[in-house]
């Protein structure tokens, strides 16, 4: 291709924050183009203008008042390219209507994979960032033992935990945080309501923290002694068990371990047992970036192993509907030779001291 | 058409939700459909299974593991109808071309105009829901007097801000909440940093709640006093030209309004003034509903004129890039003969007690 394209409009695209560099703004409705040598051009509103002169030093910058102005522009710089890349993943149907409209001649190349596959490995900055987002989540779950109280709902612990991550840096949190109460724990994305917390409960709390736009993510699960003392020791086998395969796990990845493979293998052991069969609902991780679920996670479509630099989530879960959860979570980068852990909260389950 | 379908693939359809009446989960990867009869199908993953059961007095739910299950079942089911109505600007290119490979003779036809149509116009209990998102914004505003310290900063401004929201009942803020102290309220779009709060210092918050789905959405802008005392003249007269903006523009707004030639006279107006022409740089207003940028404006496109329930915001600024800016938003219900105001926190600009 002569250069790939970028658009904010019906969906806001992360590609053009990953190109662009700019991070301080909303840039609704704007865009960036990049030819092979790298000449990068942003296409931005009135609106969002003063924010996107801060990428003057490297890109010029096209601005427009509205939508017959903004197509104008666009015609004038894409009309010079035969081929040009765009997303087919991150842009509507409706725009790219609206391109074939305007560009009748333009050949386009899907750019959705090549964005993935440049996004999934990191590099030493992109890695700094999202250990200092991790950082932040560590520090929360940490204290969350401190104010866990009987009779607190989960939308007052999911305000308490977004508090404390913006007090530690974070810009916000990098999703919806969850927090799931007892049986609630048992819907692996149940958001979290007007639920108090009694003794005895299962407490699932799944969180993230985003910092200079860059994500985190991580699961602790909490069993609350019931008044008469310790949690039931089935509860306790169930938290083993999700221990044992994020240990499994985590002992395996490392550059060249196949991502199928790992996931099947820690599958087919949970299944062995009678009482585990089929309760690990979800995958074992994601890729984590500028999203919260970023470029991709290697699979046999098209690169099935997994990779120096690449940030991941592991994150086995089982669950018994109607009953509780348990899932824990942490980020690695993955290496040479094993993979490092950025998150390192305690794993400790018992919470017996609420108040 | 025989039936219109929405999918949450790429792009998370707020449809969806609108629609199918789910809102306690997340539903990526599921869809509904719906015939002309009104009969609904609801497809989805065994990971949101627990919670879509919640749509089983009124859907048949369809349930799948993985993509290829979820093929045969959409197959299965969509092969039934000839023309079917997919929104074109919340679907992306890549599933629109993975439709076109599923279902070769199916005739597809935009639904977007029509979703954005009948959400603009709100039923009395969405009004109701959206009514205590605005309670709750309502009496977050006051009390930022109460809370707002000198060396605060942006960031732990925002932290509070959401912080009381969901004391108070939201689910969430229904945006990323925006703080911008001193120039940075210049910025329209700008988001909030590091940026300790000096005496003397405009301060714009831009801030909405999440309640059962529903958005609000307000701003206030504050006028610190310096320790001499009083803030500046000629931010007072800002102040009062935006307010006179507002009260100009909520005092027209009623069933049958102009919303183009409201918004032209309101601009032409402060456009008289040389001071303040071309300072107001951003639109009027916006719908507010299941997402904070609801359906659709009322403009020439398709329907220019105000109608009963719509649910809107008005919102004036004028920015003097580099300086300050001042923005006012309240969120308004069109009725017959004026519009009500839903938010109605204090706006007296001054704080002088800043501890």
């Amino acid at each position: 291709m002569d250069a790939f394209f970028l658009f904010n409009n019906d969906i806001t695209d992360k590609n053009f924050y990953y190109v662009s560099g700019l991070v301080d703004g909303v840039f609704d409705n704007c865009g960036v183009l990049c030819e092979r040598d790298g000449k990068m051009i942003i296409f931005t509103t009135t609106l969002e203008e003063e924010a996107a002169r801060s990428a003057e030093g490297y890109a010029e910058i096209v601005t427009y008042k509205n939508k017959q102005t903004r197509d104008e522009n666009l015609t004038r710089v894409l009309s010079a390219y035969k081929k040009i890349g765009i997303p087919y993943h991150s842009i509507s149907y409706a725009f790219y209507l609206h391109l074939l409209d305007l560009f009748a001649a333009t050949e386009w190349i899907d750019t959705t994979t090549a964005f993935k596959k440049a996004r999934m490995i990191k590099s030493p900055e992109e890695i700094h960032k999202i250990r200092k987002a991790c950082e932040i989540v560590d520090s929360v779950a940490e204290s969350v033992p401190s104010f866990l109280r009987e009779g607190m709902t989960e939308l007052e612990l999911i305000a308490e935990i977004d508090f404390r991550m913006r007090q530690r840096g974070a810009s916000g949190p990098s999703f919806r945080t969850i927090a799931a109460f007892g049986k609630n724990s048992s819907k692996p994305h149940y958001s979290g309501g007007d639920v108090p917390l009694k003794r005895g409960d299962v407490v699932l709390l799944d969180f993230g923290a985003e910092y200079a736009g860059y994500c985190s993510d991580i699961t602790r699960t909490y069993l609350t002694g019931d008044p008469a003392g310790d949690p039931e020791e089935e509860l306790f086998e169930l938290y083993s068990a999700v221990l044992g395969m994020q240990d499994a796990a985590t002992s395996m990845i490392r550059a060249g371990t196949n991502a199928k493979q790992l996931e099947d293998e820690i599958r087919t052991r949970i299944d062995e047992s009678e009482r585990y069969r089929g309760r690990f609902i979800h995958s074992l991780g994601h890729s984590i970036g500028l999203d919260v679920h970023d470029g991709s996670y290697p699979d046999a479509d098209f690169h099935d192993e997994f990779s120096e630099n690449m940030v991941l989530t592991v994150e086995p879960g089982l669950y018994i509907p109607g009953e509780y959860g348990i899932r824990i979570e942490d980020d690695i980068v993955v290496g040479r030779d094993g993979c490092t852990l950025l998150t390192m909260a305690s794993k400790e389950p018992v919470i017996h001291e609420i108040q």
